[in-house]
């Protein structure tokens, strides 16, 4: 494998020898696989979860993994083209990215959307600037318009819990939060959701509708798999019978990169706050997805993040696991 | 091993198997007994000695360590229950501590004390609150009232020097620091000392005894041991015939979270600095003991720390080798 | 190998076989030579490549890092001699340097120049104050005037693109930077170049030689290896017939410790960035080199850097390569 970048790379069938994978290294562990080997980790934009999951990852395979951040370097990092670097700056990008990945086996990249053009965000310009300047398999850490390593632990999540593929309805809502953040996880998480052959609802107010590329790229997806995918705003007509909520927010594409328009236009949204009565027509055992961190209280109410519908530790936890399988593909003795 | 959080969950029997196993991890390495293994460090207090020794243990046992602290993360971890998460923090502890300990095969866990109220601290409110979140084997490597790592490897220092449990004499000494510091290294290390079975006094100023919780405890222990607890702030009593003295600052209980009371309070004592006169009718090869960082010539004079009564980089290695041993018990394989 | 701290304390033969270690390891991998061993890694001065490529030899030989630097300590580390520490810093660098080499196999350590007094820095002052307090076998990750591991990769570089020793050219040359920097890698270099045979052409501008003491031991290299070694401050002689030029900007000796002198005689210089027509007269192979970080558009122009005369990239992986030959020797079984 030379690249982790998007589920959409992969068939259905691949997909599912990942998760077959990422399932029996979880069970009878492999301390030796990838023993001697080294993954590269570069966060240009702040991490948890990521962070710690990989070199867990690296650790149970018996390799390990470094990090390098950019408030890590002397000045930070310079990232624009042709520029005379006479201020602060005393690396460039085009000299770190190349010298970071050659110490790896594999690197993983983190770089979020810069959040200034949408349609250099929808193209990943800036994620591809990045990647074009190595030959080293990567791992999209999470990019503008992506997160496939918490869209495969997603998919494994619900496999798990034996929450359908074929017939089963899964709700992709907006909520409230108190910044305008990025398309990365929705558009993820709504093409996995699509390609896993689920009937999707993405729920959310009027003017927070998800970018024409990024639905098309999910009706693709469900054209293939035999699923489906809707927009609405009603929350009532969304939750009918939904084995699954996956909370989260996102930008208005109306207002990309205007931060006070954005905030104008969601400040009246505060109820959008996942809570109880949401789920008083949805499956009596519906779930409750977020890929975190959550503010509770904003995004979802104490009494079901702490209840019995919420499945985020699992998710969270299965980042790791999955991760595992992507790292055995790609740096492991080929059979 | 489930929890090593307190020298006074264990028999005094399992505290000299484990210190047997530390010396022969450190003779006779093995670096293969938690191959694939991980251990999750938690960091909600700086740390130096502890954030070395414990990822250097678990490279020397063939496992690996990752490191997480709140700076790391997007906007701070939120702390308090049942708050609407609409300020700056981005995650709450009831999420990350779960997640974080889900890649671990083992926790450790640093959380300092809160100091505004001691009734709590004296309690570990804050500790059980993280702990109670989470299923996995932890380890409290420095809490509100305990620091069990350090004093396993004080004890293990004190064994290595030969210097006697029955009927030696272990001054722990009181010293001036310009701040208010918690109570965890002398309270753990007044229990340690009597759990050992040595005679201790405790040497203390006027207005800065132990907390009566604290001197309970090491009575407790003193009594099952066979050694014994007094307290005097007669240095020159206080110094005879002593094997040992440990230094430590601490706060005033009575001014438990007033800063600015305690500063007054100890506004007279920077003569509490152990210099080569306190030895004058200690016995000849009195010991010096600290458990770092220590400030010199506010805690210490330079030529104690600097002479041959020191001990304090011997204590700070053993950290690494019993912290092996507790690694050890916690995730190697069963017998 | 106790220690890792200049080329000069190896001979030629000694050099040799380090560096035909460094490309068996790179080409036949050992993931099990230090398995269980620790490399402690202190950083006084921030890193890039050191800190990642470190970490990456350790783990391709089966062992682990742990990185300490001072911003990690509670409240920084103090480290002047014989003082009272009533300030903010907790922790003096005697403690702490001991303390963390007590826990590693070895020890790298960082420490950029103080450039307050160039007596002090040309005789390492600092760096072997930190040295003498410990005993562990140490590599210099770069010190006031030294960057061994740089050198050595560098030297390693040269080999593996055939630029010959005895009779090959080596244009050491100062470039223009905003700032006044060490003088660590300009002396490491011409004394590599210099011991490796090379004829090597020190290339500054008025007011920017390299102090005396560096030049002689270049020269009593030179002596040894066959090389030579002069300097100049005109380009077309220098350039002529070379068969590497390596840019470097350095301070001037004469305003040492004097930022704005420095600032004020290198003010007209930015006309020294390295760019095409520096090469009208060298070999039409004639390669550009450099440590890294290198600022673009200043020390070297945007189109010979990605140009293919560039080795930098090669240089810095050869970091990683060269220290496992270091590491390994230093750690490693007696064969």
């Amino acid at each position: 494998m030379k690249a982790f970048n998007d589920l959409a790379d992969f068939s259905s069938e691949e997909i599912a020898a990942l998760l077959k994978l990422a399932s029996r290294l979880d069970s009878a562990p492999e301390p030796a696989a990838l023993r001697g080997k080294v993954l590269a980790l570069l966060f240009l934009s702040p991490s948890l979860r990521t962070l710690a999951s990989f070199q867990a990852a690296m650790t149970r395979l018996g390799g390990g993994a470094f990090v390098i951040s950019p408030e890590m370097s002397i000045h930070g990092i310079e990232t624009r083209p042709g520029i005379v670097m006479d201020g602060a700056a005393a690396e460039h990008i085009r000299e770190a990215v190349p010298v970071i990945a050659s110490y790896g086996d594999a690197i993983g990249i983190r770089a979020f959307a810069e959040r200034k053009n949408l349609a250099n965000d929808l193209a990943e310009t800036e994620f591809k600037a990045l990647t074009d300047l190595i030959d080293t398999p990567y791992i999209n850490m999470e990019s503008a318009l992506n997160h496939p390593c918490q869209s495969l632990a997603d998919w494994k999540t619900m496999n798990d819990l034996d929450i359908p593929a074929q017939g089963g309805k899964f709700v992709l809502s907006w909520a409230y939060h108190p910044k305008a953040l990025p398309f990365a996880v929705p558009a993820a998480t709504v093409h996995m959701a699509a390609m896993r052959g689920m009937d999707v609802t993405v729920l959310r107010p009027e003017g927070f509708a998800l970018p024409d590329a990024v639905m098309e790229k999910a009706h693709a997806a469900a054209e293939l798999s035999g699923g489906s995918v809707i927009e609405t705003d009603d929350r009532v007509e969304a939750m009918e019978g939904a084995h699954v909520i996956y909370a989260k927010s996102w930008s208005s594409a109306r207002h990309y990169g205007d931060r006070i328009a954005d905030e104008k236009a969601r400040s009246e949204l505060y109820h959008w706050c996942v809570d109880d009565p949401w789920f008083d027509n949805a499956r009596p055992d519906c779930r409750f997805m977020h890929c975190l961190p959550v503010r509770r209280g904003v995004v979802v109410s104490d009494k079901v993040l702490d209840g019995p519908r919420s499945v985020v530790i699992h998710e969270a936890r299965n980042r790791m696991v999955v991760q595992m399988a992507i790292l055995h593909q790609m740096m492991g003795a080929k059979a």
